[in-house]
């Protein structure tokens, strides 16, 4: 007769992941699967991205922002769907050699933001890879039935708006990248910092999501650079769209690394990994939109107007058209 | 005035994955999201597996049978949980260098699998890996509600059932693994031809997963090795399991092998990948069952019991219990 010892796969998720599972059809992450009651009247709403040591974090990140990360990259969509977070899988393979330590910071940063985010975990898979550490998550969320925000829909005269700030994250991968050959322009230690804490460490804005399906017309978050991102919106709507770099919302830190140095507002308006809402909202109900989004703590800037036509024009500071080098647009 | 260029993402995800993409809900992929209105009366059931090339399957592997496996050991999770697919999210991180004729094989073989099981894609990430090629399925099914098959609920007295046959992945493993040094016993080509069939493209029981609900009392699919996977239902179902190896179906290659081979045997109980399902079915239940399972085309074999206690014991074929090597035993 022989008992079962557990494996040491089942440790691990036993120790550091269960916890995490408060989600009552997640059955403590004992099951092959985990089941949901949908809650009548609402649609779910479903997305999943991947992130991946050396393309979308540094392998030396702290693992807890690491996991922060990977799971804010899917309540961003979710916030920008109009959607409230229900629960998370966590399908992550682990590099040889973690270690214990690694594993139990990476899973005390999750569950801090699945606590803070209301989003627990459903379930998973861990695995390991000859390759670097690699997260996949998908994030389930609910909307009222029919109401999922769109990138369709925008309209002719709608007000283009963002949240929060935009650049900040690209700049710090830049900062990071110039480490060695020196910073980006004067900023000092606590600006660079903050930069990098945006990198780091999106803030997904979910406070907006039901405003969004009150007073959008269409949404996406900023992921791929706030002129792609845009321009992906645009086209799918079959509208054009105009900004004015003027008005792009700016934190001290990006507003100051872009006095110093003007060629940084391409990395800004480019670079990615911003995880701000993107929206389109109707010109005569933006007041009521900004007050409520104000209200819930959220930031919102008007930048400029959807129009007929297509393509995405953005004015420079001095009135006229700016252009982008090729290489500013590789995400799109 | 920029007209905006598709990017190789957008383009590769417009040609081969958009196709797939059948579920109202998916918006063709184009947008961050999608959404499901779940059906009236129905829980909804959610698994995840990573497969990464090197662990779960070879990378010399014809393409379109990797991208089979990968759904279908997310669609054996649904069936053994009663559910039925409504559709997967596929995040998936190509590595440098990756083919088109590549990703075009794969996605073909996807979407005849996505059309055999109804389980169209609904959502999903491509993202570029320095690693190996690495995909995360989320597969999403539907079961009446309050109705999935747990893997607690056996009960002292309910049958030990199987589907299918048991052990020809593994085999096919150790046969891969040994092709330089000699083949296992006197199997022939096409003998060793369907084991490796078996290990590339799992059977997922779908056609059982309604019968599971009206007969079993709990259910998991057999993915680590029959034998650990039994002490995991026995433990947190709070019962012992005894099995009988004269009586698990074994294929004509397996059974071939292990006559040949006697220590093969344990492989094959051990050693995973079979993705079949391992039900918990009372006893006077048992022969409708197995009836309706025929009707839906998938045998059914008893082999054993639960009982009072804990552990899992195995009789071999001169009825004394068996004991497995520890490397057995690796995956629990």
């Amino acid at each position: 007769m022989k008992k079962r010892e557990p494996s040491g796969e089942d440790k691990l998720i036993e120790r550091f992941f269960k916890p995490l599972a408060s989600y009552p059809g997640a059955l403590a992450l004992s099951d092959d699967a985990a089941f949901i009651t949908p809650p009548s009247g609402y649609d779910l709403v479903l997305t999943a991205d991947t992130t991946v040591a050396g393309v979308h974090f540094f392998a030396d990140d702290p693992p807890d922002t690491i996991a922060k990360k990977a799971l804010r990259v899917n309540l961003s969509d979710l916030a920008a769907k109009g959607a409230a977070p229900i629960g998370a899988l966590l399908a992550i393979s682990f590099p040889e050699g973690i270690e214990e330590s690694w594993i139990a910071n990476f899973a005390r940063g999750l569950g801090e933001d699945c606590v803070s985010f209301l989003c627990p975990l459903i379930g998973g898979d861990t695995t390991k890879t000859p390759g670097p550490l690699s997260i996949s998550i998908t994030a389930i969320g609910k909307v009222p039935a029919g109401r999922m925000v769109k990138r369709t829909g925008a309209k002719p005269g709608d007000l283009i708006v963002v949240s929060g700030t935009i650049g900040d994250a690209a700049l710090a991968l830049l900062l990071k990248q110039r480490m060695l050959s020196g910073g980006l322009g004067d900023l000092n230690k606590p600006q660079a910092a903050e930069l990098m804490r945006r990198y780091r460490m999106p803030e997904p804005r979910l406070a907006l999501a039901p405003l969004l399906c009150e007073y959008a017309n269409a949404a996406m978050d900023v992921s791929d650079g706030l002129v792609g991102d845009l321009g992906k919106l645009a086209a799918v709507s079959g509208v054009s769209a105009r900004i004015e770099t003027a008005k792009i919302p700016l934190s001290n830190p990006a507003h100051d690394a872009i006095a110093g140095e003007a060629a940084l507002l391409s990395t800004a308006l480019t670079g990615g990994d911003d995880y701000e809402v993107l929206a389109a909202i109707p010109e005569r109900r933006f007041d009521a939109f900004a007050e409520a989004a104000g209200k819930a703590g959220v930031p919102v800037s008007r930048i400029g107007t959807f129009g007929a036509g297509d393509g995405v024009s953005v004015l420079g500071p001095d009135g006229n058209p700016l252009s982008f080098q090729k290489a500013s647009f590789s995400h799109f």
